[in-house]
This record gives C-alpha cells, structure tokens and sequence, in this order.
C-alpha cells in the first residue's frame, strides 16, 4: 500500500492517511476483507506518530470502511463473503505485500466497465450512434490502399496522412496547430499520462478543477503531485480563486476541460478562457486544455479553444476521438509548441513507440471526408434528444431535495443530493437493480464531496435511459425519506 | 534540461554531469548548435559545486560534444549548418526552457526510423516475412464475425479471447501462466512502462545487463531509478556479480532478456536461470523476463523460461507479438500473479483504458490457428539464412582487429571493434553511404562502452544485407587504419 504523505499540505495528516485508504479501497487496491496494518506499524513505516494513524483508522472505522478484530487485527469491511477459494494460494505471495507501489489510486478503471443493464456510469456513445457500418466496409479498402500496413511500426508520432488531416479537422472546431506539432496517442487517456510523466514529479503543483475527470487525477496523483483544486460555477473554473492559488503557490500545470466539463457540464466562458492563458503567462505555467466533446453542443457553438488563444507555447491541447467516432481504435491527438513539444514527443518513444499504424488508418478517411461533419451534427441531435428525455423526467420524479445542472452538451449530467446522502452508499442500492452511475467521490482529487452523481446520458437507448432514471429516481426518494426519518428519530 | 545527480552513486558527480549531458545530445533533446547553461547557473541548479560542473564540461569540449565561445557561452557542437530559419519562432517559446521535465534519455526513438536505405539500426523483421497477406484477407472476416468491434471499448485487461489463446501459445513455449494473470499490452515496451511506473520511483535500485535493450534503460531512467549492471557473458547475465550486487544494494527489480539477448544474443543457461530466479527470492525483488524472440532459434530450443520455474510469484514475463507477427498492431503481453498482478492492471487503466480492441482481434485468429507455428518455422529458416550470409560475409571481409558473437536465435549480431574505434563516429560515415546499425553506446545505462554496435540482419533482404555488410566492412577498415596511422604518427 502506498500512501503519500505531504507534509507541507493544508490537509491534516490523519486525513491524508484517511482519504488515501478510502481511494486504495475504491480502486480495489485494498480488497474486502483484506487486513491493514496495524496503527504502529502504519505510523512507522510513514514516519508520522502512533495517535495521527489512531485517529486515521477511528474514522474509518466510524464510517464503516473497516473493522478492527480484538488480537487479529484491523480488516477492510466485506459487504458479503468472498470467495475463499483464493486464500491459500494467496499465502504463496504474501510476500508481495511487501513490495512497494507508486499507484496510490486507480479510481477510474473500477467504473469503467460494469456488466450492469443499465449503464450510466461512463461517458461512452451508444454504439448504435456510431459510423461502425461505413467503417468496417472501408477497412479492406483501407487495407488495399496501403500495402504492408500490418507489417510496418508506424511513426512514433503518428501517421503524417492522420496529423495533416487532424489539422484541418481541429481548424473547424478553431484550434491552430500544425501537422508537425501534433502526435497521435492512443486515446486522450495516454496525453494525459504523456504531459503527467514528462512534467510532472513529486511535489510538484498541478491545479485541477474540482470536480473534475477521475482518470486524470489518478494520472496526476501517479506521479506524486501536490494537487490544489479550484471549484467550478456555471462560467467555467472559478479564475478568481485560482488567480489566489497561482500567486500564492505557482502551479506547473493548470488541467482544465473548459467545454463541457466533466463531469458538471458547465462551458468556461470566453473572458476566463482568457484570464486562465494570461494567468499561466504570468507563472510561467502549462495549461492541459482537455477537449473531449467541444462538438457536441446542443444550442450554440462553445467559445474558441484557449489553444487558439495561444501564442507562446502555454497550452498543451488534447482531443480524443475514440468516444464520438470509434472506441474500438482508441485514437487521440496532442497538439504543442517549442521544446515542449519536442520533449512530449520524445517521451512517446519511451511509452510505447508510437500507436499502432492500423487503427491510424482506419478512422483517416471518414475525418478526411465530409462524414465526419455529417456524423458530429446526427451525434448532436441524437444526444439532445436522450438530455432532453433525462430532464424531463428528472424534473417529473426526482425529489425535490435533489438538483442538477442542464447541460449545454457533451456527455453526461451532474446531480446534486441532500448533504446527508452519500452517493457510495447509493450505488449499492442501484446495482442491486442492475443500475449503475458514476459516484461524485472519484471526481474529486482532494477533499471528497459525497452527494453527488454524475449520469450519462449517450450510451443508453430512450428506452433504457427511460428505465434508468425512473429505478433511480426511485431509489434517491427512498434513500431521502430513509435518511429524514433517521434525522427525527429520538436516538440521533 | 533535467539532470538528476545521485549523491549515493559510485560514479562521481562531474561524471554524471557529463554522461546525463552526453544522454541528452544523443537523444537530441539538446540540440545541435544549442546553448547551455553556464558552469556558474549549472552549479547553483544542481547544487554542486563550481568546480564540479566545469570539470563536466571541459571533458565534454576536450570529447568534442560541445565547445565554448568566449563571451557568449557554451554550445553543443554542430557538425554541419542547421536550419536557421525556426531561430526567431524560437524565442516566442523561450520561456519553455525553464519548465524542468523528467525525461533524463530517449535514445531509442532516434534510432528506431531511419531513412536510409540499409536499415541494420532496429530489430525489426522484413515485412516480406510477415504473413500480412493472410491477416489482409482475414479482416474482414473478423469484423463481420465481430460486430461493433470498431465501436466499444475493448476491457482494461486485454480481449478474453486473445488472453485465452495467448495462455496456450505460451504454454507452447514454456511460460506457464493463465487468461486471468495476462494483461495484453500495446507492444513489449507498453509492457515495461507499466512495470516501471507501478513499481519503480525515485532511488529504487533497478538491475539491467549492459549492454540491455536501450528502450529499457529510457524508461527505467525516466522513473528516476539508480540503476546497476551486471556485464554478460555468453552463457548470459553474470549470475556471481548480481549476487554481489543483491547482497550490497537489495534491489528491487531486476529486468533481463534471458534468452537470445538483445543486443549480445547471448542465451542464459537453465542453471543461472534458475540462480537469478533463487537470488530474487532471497531479496524479496521482481524480475521483468523480457521474451522477444525465444521462438527464434537457429539450432536447438532454448531452455525454460525462468517464469516457469517461478512459483511465488517474482516473474513478470514479457512477449511481444508487433515484430514476429504484425508490427502495425503493436500488441504484447504481461503475465504475472498475486496482488502485483493487481497492480499491473490497475495502473493499464491509468494508461490508457486498455489496448484497441481491433488490433486485438485481428491478430486472434493466426495466433489461434497452427498458422502460427507454420509462421514462426518460415521465419526461423530464413533468418537462419540472412545470419549465415552476414557471419560469412564478415568471416571474409571484416578487419581482423574486429570481433563478433554467433547469434544462436533472435534478430542481432554484436560487433566488438578495438577499444580506440568509437562506433558513434563510424555512424556519421556510414549514413554518408545511406547505411545505418546501432552504436553501442545506446545499450548501456551506466558507464557508456563506444566501441561496440549492433546489426539486425532480420529487415534487409539477401541483397541489400550482401551491399550493407560489404560497405560496414570498407567503412571499418578505413576507419581502423586510419587510427593507426594517427597512433604512429609523431605527433600523437
């Protein structure tokens, strides 16, 4: 188990030893049932005193994420026996334990893929929304067109074809770049942990929205970051309180979806995408601008990228285009300037040597050709239709305790609950009815904000969607009433 | 420019001044004709002292990699005029400079395209080898077999399917392990990525052989790893100077390529293997067992795998199958066991969310047809061929101050030349006749050895390998008398 203690944070270290076990316990890290070590040798082995790791393990403890054993020991809390059968062989690499990590949370790959019916806990297209057809007749004469393509490594930053036409694709949605200063990734996941591994090491500062994508905080974390997190209002990142943290600890890297944030929806106005470039001028900063679905808007067109605000090489710009084309080829792209570039580029190489050539190949002629105009404007329609099937019936049968943000595009809905009612616990309840969404806690890098949840809406057809949200409406009134009678109870 | 000094280290601080610098130009994150910091700026950076730092530098001018000006500064050197025209673009980026990264080399993707037209630099196997026309025609096949392939998500972990069939090919070669112990990777290098981030940080001691696969070295040194080698000989890894090396400094991985070794083409005997295996064993420490080409042998099969002597869990077996089969799918496999299995998994989901699914299930039905063994035969008689043709070739022709092992399998040959021949100075010359090997210097992680390079005879065809040894072995002779000459002369 590894747990990163910084010691100049303005987070206490009991709590920092608290929200890491919760993370190793939500990522699957720490398993149900599995044992922790005891408080003395925790406070050991971290360097901190034996009552900061007490204090740790009572909170968990108060909050049901572990138990203690009176002479055996403390355990991670178990919903329902595990299987057993693994114990024995489990004794054979006990020494394992032993072995440390640097992965302190992995929140994301825990909720990617549920094999629930419903299925609203990750911003995917339904596949019945995508080009699948036309793409698999197009793939042998992918393939006839371009002899040896099975045979041969692609480039390292990707194929030249692919970059030349990405170019004149991001010119539409007004980003300027130039073939030579993009790279082909596999899928905006891998230009994250690119920027993350060539940037960013321990203690340094990385400023992110709060809440914001998980998979980028589990990439940020990975790599030791102290991380600051500025909130997000319906303009985009609060500038203001992010101004406050640059002066006061001048981040290395600002990480921000400014278009249809994930997971609240909300589209950073023009004046801020401003603010933010002059502010990362100032410090001499690099801006992530994570770009998944600036395309898909449901009324008017988003602001101009910060990308294209930039002169002098602040920004570094990602765009996945797995999710609105084919998820199956995993392509994405980063755009760059100067040495900062060069030096992304050179990292490549060591991840992996270049993505593959086939999977280049096979999306390029349907972004070269006016399809993918085409499609990005059926995927808006489509999209608006199932947001706006969600907000009514949101606004017929939630409860009135519950709120939500409407989203101007993009994926995926964020709902708000009491304070008093914790999403985890929720979830539980939902999956019981084959039910599934995204728990506002991995969103958040720092401080976790239980009463939320994120909801989307594009990978479920009207009908499921229908269902979905009916069982969960459901469940969110019982779980409200439950919660309201427990408050007035005579023994609270 | 990021230079990490570890004051633990044995070799000194000017030393590891001037090899990071060294590491730097050769990668071409500096480049030529661009300035560095001053010995002053240098000192106060690192935190050395002044006289360290221009000891650094004054072995760097006397070497001719760099060269001062008086009253401008300090240079790499050039060797001819570059491009003057990005100059003024360049101050725009200038501030970039001063972003400090944690890419220490990358030397592997200099070497991995090069243009020319004898291609002797990259361990790659000549596309007319592959069996590109059946994968061509089995595509579409697939696909209508394999509906929305192109748009889900392929799991984290890698297609069933393919770890399946992967768990029996493996048995095959004698790696035993099961579907659910694989996780499929974007080619090998993915594979010792995942490795290095979940389980290397800062100071943790990595063992490598020198020479080693230069790809590796980029990665562990970019996690920050102090990293030790132990010398091979020709029945592999110096098994009785890693036992040192474990006892004095316990570390925490040591990563080999057992069999067929690139660069050398040394096979380890079963009994170190199994030495290796009771050494980490006894330090508690992981061994990564990279498996390129096992299924490459000219004369007999190797021994196991030291994966199949491992019953507690140390190996973590790597297998490509981008070069055997279709590098433009670029997909390799991890096999390992226990909770540092879990781990593996976890961080590929920090990666990238998984490996493309078509690339997945492209390769699928080769590998699960006797096909693949059909393929692996072919391809052992023909580079059985090409070896024989460049052993004759250099039997005949190569100077006889000049040295060389015969290759048992695998895809290189490794030339010794005389220890005051540098191989990075032979390069220039043989890319003036459009020829192109890797310079030893690229496989070492510590202590740089200039008087070594390594062939591929896989990529070219008889002709051009007959044009491409015949030229290296003029280039040499020319090269080798010349020195001669210089040593005689009065002046020397």
């Amino acid at each position: 188990m590894y747990i990163e203690i910084q010691r100049k944070a303005e987070v206490s270290i009991s709590k920092q030893i608290y929200l890491s076990i919760i993370d190793h316990i939500r990522s699957g890290l720490l398993q149900k049932g599995e044992q922790l070590p005891s408080v003395r040798e925790l406070s050991k082995q971290l360097g901190v005193s034996l009552g900061t790791a007490v204090k740790a393990y009572n909170k968990l403890e108060e909050e049901n994420f572990i138990h203690s054993v009176q002479g055996k020991g403390t355990f991670v809390n178990t919903e329902r026996e595990e299987r057993v059968d693994s114990q024995e062989k489990m004794t054979f690499f006990n020494w394992q334990l032993s072995v440390q990590d640097y992965l302190p949370r992995s929140q994301f790959g825990q909720f990617h893929y549920v094999p629930e019916k419903i299925h609203l806990s990750s911003s995917m297209i339904d596949p019945g929304l995508l080009p699948n057809r036309y793409l698999e007749r197009e793939i042998s004469r992918v393939i006839s067109q371009n002899p040896r393509i099975l045979s041969q490594y692609g480039s390292i930053q990707g194929d030249e074809d692919l970059r030349v036409t990405m170019c004149e694709y991001l010119r539409g949605v007004e980003v300027a770049t130039t073939p030579e200063n993009i790279v082909v990734t596999s899928g905006s996941q891998q230009g994250i942990d690119l920027v993350a591994r060539t940037f960013v090491g321990p203690g340094d500062v990385v400023v992110m929205e709060a809440p914001t994508y998980p998979g980028a905080i589990d990439v940020f974390r990975g790599r030791g970051a102290t991380i600051l997190t500025v909130p997000v209002d319906n303009e985009g990142m609060r500038v203001d309180i992010l101004q406050n943290l640059c002066d006061k600890y001048k981040p290395k890297i600002i990480y921000t979806i400014p278009t249809f944030h994930n997971p609240t929806g909300a589209v950073m106005t023009l004046k801020r995408r401003k603010q933010i470039l002059s502010i990362a001028q100032s410090i001499q900063g690099i801006i992530i601008e994570d770009d998944p679905s600036s395309e898909l808007y449901f009324d008017k067109k988003p602001p101009a990228s910060i990308k294209s605000l930039d002169q002098k090489g602040h920004v570094i710009y990602l765009k996945g285009l797995s999710k609105t084309l084919a998820p199956g080829c995993r392509i994405g792209i980063l755009a760059a300037s100067g040495s900062i570039f060069k030096r992304l580029l050179a990292a490549k190489a060591n991840i992996d040597l270049g993505s593959p050539l086939l999977t280049q190949k096979v999306i390029l002629p349907f972004i070269k050709s006016r399809k993918m105009k085409d499609h990005t404007k059926k995927l808006r329609t489509a999209l608006k239709l199932r947001r706006d099937l969600v907000l009514e019936l949101l606004s017929k049968k939630a409860p009135s305790e519950v709120s939500w943000i409407v989203p101007k595009g993009g994926l995926n809905l964020w709902i708000t609950l009491p304070s008093w009612v914790d999403s985890n616990h929720l979830l539980v309840e939902a999956k019981k009815q084959e039910l599934t969404f995204l728990p506002g806690s991995a969103c958040y890098a720092v401080e976790h904000e239980n009463h939320h949840l994120r909801l989307s809406y594009s990978y479920m057809n009207e009908q499921l969607l229908h269902q979905g949200i009916t069982t969960l409406c459901e469940i969110l009134a019982s779980e409200i009433s439950l919660k309201k009678k427990q408050n007035q109870s005579p023994y609270f």
